[in-house]
């Protein structure tokens, strides 16, 4: 995942600053002054690209253990005092200059691609930050870090009744800044479209209404005809103890064969595996190894690397600009999954690979057959615990939180209460299975518990635009072929035309129109998880 | 060292930041308006603290091998963005409003001795920064930059005409800018006073001259007396192949009895050791490891050991401003040398530390006494090359480029390319050696390449002042009672009251003072390497 491990204390700090920040009286009508120039913004931009780096570098250390653990409570300040930095900046009389200049230079049809895309990005990010008055912002802050604290004790105690008040409050704020939204002009179709907005700009409940309404109606039968034929795969050796130092081997062997550029980024080792970037030439990945379970770190690298690979074929002109990084978390995760997934757990992957991993794993799979561990790491199964999910049964667990999710926005009759019932129903009704308890129910994301709703979809479109990228790149060349001959460059040049290389500067509506040309379109995933679980049996 | 390494590069980008962002048309009196209390003020420290950690963070990435090659050019960017914010802050309104404030409040009686502190440190940089005019800085700084190159390449040819006309240019330009300081008003006895004051604030020539005119009529007569016993002490154990793990574990057992809290620091592994801190809770040394020179680490470990306890005992009250660090170069030096040579050279402590020793060092050393560790630890011998010097041959090394130095101010009929002749007589005169080439002479050093004049003093100034607090120390307690039950919590409870509290807050005047009432007297030091080095034969 693209992520940052999060402490409570963190939260507290980063909250409160963001809150105090704030400051109400500052929201009037843009009446600066016009620059001359373009360039007086260069200074500006790079020292909102330096304070973003500062912030990245400060969780990077943090997350991979450089730093001593009683410097927790420093390391908050310090980013909290960053990011109070980049609030004013990103509020500031000169933003609001840079918007005006930009929006002249459109009129004289003078804009460049890059000052459209920094003024798209900003003004978004502008207008979200100052709608919500500052009092309210720092109650629902303050709020979240207790849900936190109230969401770690109901986890331990597997008791939904203890955090259930605070997501209600919760949701209740974020109905009441939805409104805020829309009184100063951001209206959406329902109340959740504007949560979806966040995190995936332009995605509606239009549009994944039908998408789920693909997943319910293909997946739920085909997840039951693959799992009446269980236990007929070989899965003996997924087990076995690889050590530290070969799984490393093994890491760096995939990275380099997928196309990550070792002199532009590291691999290093963290709790959670996650992706990080300041910049293209510095792009870094973190892979958790465990003795007994060695197929997790493969899967996690290679997830970490399609990450990493977007982010290390962006175009030299986007360097050192607030540009310089993905469109949006689904087409991020489309990239981690496409690499993950669609190549990594492909049969002429293994068949092209099958060698150099035998060798490199020095002799302890030596009795598997490459389709032996195609077929392995392909096991579908219902089980409880989405991030432990395989590629088949995943989307149906983010179904249950998306139908979820929009009961709480778009049904003012559903409450926080009700929604253990709903979600044991759900899942028992998508994937078969009921959680024993809320812990591994209703209770297993910490989301929620900060505030944040809408999150969850990206994680299916990333997969579902992933299998439309490859139906598109078939058209052009033979995709297997290339991956069965380990040629990465080929698939990485494709890609970092149509997606990589445009970095933020397309809105993920634009990158869609790069690949598809017909935009996002969902059935291409049903087709090519039928395609292939359907062919498993 | 308490250092940063230094690439050209980075050298061309820092370089070109500061001398861009000074525009000497903002040199003016003070008039802003006064702010109402000092609280305003502490945001704006926060930020500066906040930026400064954060570039200490990039060095470390650097220096400890987390960034990837390709990323210098990135890099040295985020540092300069960086870095010429804080040039702005500090030579800022907010800056001049915050002298006035201190000023007034001066002269009401209210400072505090926090806001004393601060004035002293930001309005000493302030005039520093704001006398010379920008383009002589920016092409100072841009020479700098040819300098380092030129220096590195003669230095390959082992040929000091090439560097010699650079050298020369450097003096020039730094001359000029000690007029244009006399002319603000910062009047000095000597030119070369200027430079001094630069590392260590309150040194002068008159000091030093005293200084190392007993340095000259002691220690040179007594290295020769030392050395005309060599060979009698046993020393074929120094370079027995030490593995990367047990000198790790050596490392950390170390640290631990020296007093560093690893809660609230880590070690780590660089090309060249040094000390680096982000506050008190966050204070981190690195060790370079070679099989065979196990006691470089051992020592090395010992010396950034005290440079971190020093950061690590820094008052609380000074947690998060830009007085939570070492006082002067001079202060941090005689910590690290103190822990280094006064402690991890002297026999109380291997006799104290020895049964622990053996065991960490897994037999290695078990044909050898206590008594033949320490001997061979302190072989003091003459050679060519400053930084492997003993303790005993160190100042002598510092003597050449202080004299050196204070000719190329003082005296202007000295020339750059006099020196190597000069050099060479003065090795011969004090060391009795004479470099074979300018490689291994007048070249070694990267320094004067920097345009750095000054600096070398501050290194003696340490072990000067490590001799003189345990005089003080050894009327207070008895100091090798404590060393040999190795009890280092009366030693740095000691330390941390006298110095280490203090952090920047006080001047190394006021450290002097608090330390030894009577100030900085070398006369300890001579006393004390005479004890030493005079019993070893």
């Amino acid at each position: 995942m693209m992520k940052k491990v999060f402490s409570i204390l963190l939260a507290i700090f980063l909250l409160l600053t963001v809150s105090c920040a704030i400051r109400q009286d500052e929201f009037r009508t843009p009446e600066p002054d016009m620059q001359e120039t373009y360039d007086d913004f260069d200074a500006f931009f790079d020292k909102i690209t330096a304070l973003t780096h500062a912030i990245t570098m400060f969780y990077w250390d943090m997350d991979t253990g450089g730093m001593p653990p009683g410097a927790i409570e420093t390391r908050a300040r310090v980013i909290s005092v960053l990011d109070a930095e980049l609030f004013e900046m990103k509020t500031s009389e000169t933003m609001l200059t840079f918007f005006q200049y930009v929006e002249a230079a459109i009129e004289r049809g003078e804009a460049t691609d890059i000052q459209m895309g920094l003024y798209r990005e900003f003004i978004r990010e502008y207008n979200r930050l100052m709608c919500i008055p500052a009092d309210e912002y720092k109650a629902f802050s303050e709020l979240a870090v207790l849900a936190v604290a109230k969401w770690e004790e109901a986890k331990d105690k597997s008791d939904f009744s203890i955090f259930a008040p605070y997501l209600q409050q919760l949701v209740d704020y974020q109905r009441k800044f939805i409104i805020y939204r829309a009184d100063a002009g951001m209206v959406y179709d329902t109340p959740y479209d504007a949560l979806l907005d966040d995190y995936e700009p332009g995605m509606t409940v239009e549009i994944l209404d039908a998408f789920f309404a693909e997943i319910r109606e293909n997946v739920v039968p085909l997840l039951q005809s693959v799992t009446s034929g269980e236990g007929v795969i070989r899965d003996d050796f997924l087990t076995r103890e690889v050590s530290e130092e070969i799984q490393l081997n093994v890491a760096k062997m995939l990275m380099e064969t997928l196309g990550f550029d070792l002199n532009r980024g590291i691999l290093a080792q963290s709790a959670h595996p996650f992706a990080t970037s300041m910049g293209r030439n510095d792009v870094r990945i973190t892979t958790h190894i465990n003795p007994n379970d060695f197929f997790d770190s493969f899967f996690g690298v290679a997830h970490e690397t399609g990450h990493a690979i977007y982010e290390q074929n962006i175009s030299e002109r986007l360097g050192f600009t607030p540009l310089e990084t993905g469109s949006s978390m689904g087409i991020h995760e489309s990239q981690s999954r496409f690499f993950e997934n669609v190549i990594g757990r492909s049969l002429p992957f293994w068949e092209g690979i099958y060698d150099v991993f035998i060798r490199v794993t020095e002799g302890i799979f030596d009795d598997v057959s490459a389709l032996e561990l195609y077929a392995a790491v392909n096991i579908a199964k219902p089980s409880l615990i989405r991030i432990q999910a395989d590629e088949l049964t995943y989307p149906l667990h983010i179904m249950v939180r998306y139908e979820i999710e929009k009961m709480l926005f778009n049904d003012p009759d559903v409450k926080a209460e009700d929604l253990p019932e709903i979600w044991n129903a759900k899942m028992q009704e998508y994937l078969g299975v009921t959680p024993a308890n809320d812990a591994e129910g209703i209770l297993q994301d910490i989301h929620w518990a900060f505030g944040e709703f809408g999150y969850f979809p990206s994680y299916v479109i990333g997969s579902a635009f992933a299998a439309q990228i490859l139906d598109v790149m078939e058209n052009d060349f033979d995709v297997w072929a290339s991956v069965r001959a380990l040629d990465f460059e080929t698939i990485n040049g494709w890609l970092a035309e149509r997606v990589h290389k445009h970095g933020a500067m397309l809105s993920p509506g634009e990158i869609y129109a790069q690949v598809a040309y017909e935009g996002f379109n969902p059935k291409y995933y049903v087709e090519y998880l039928t395609r292939k679980f359907g062919g498993m049996q």
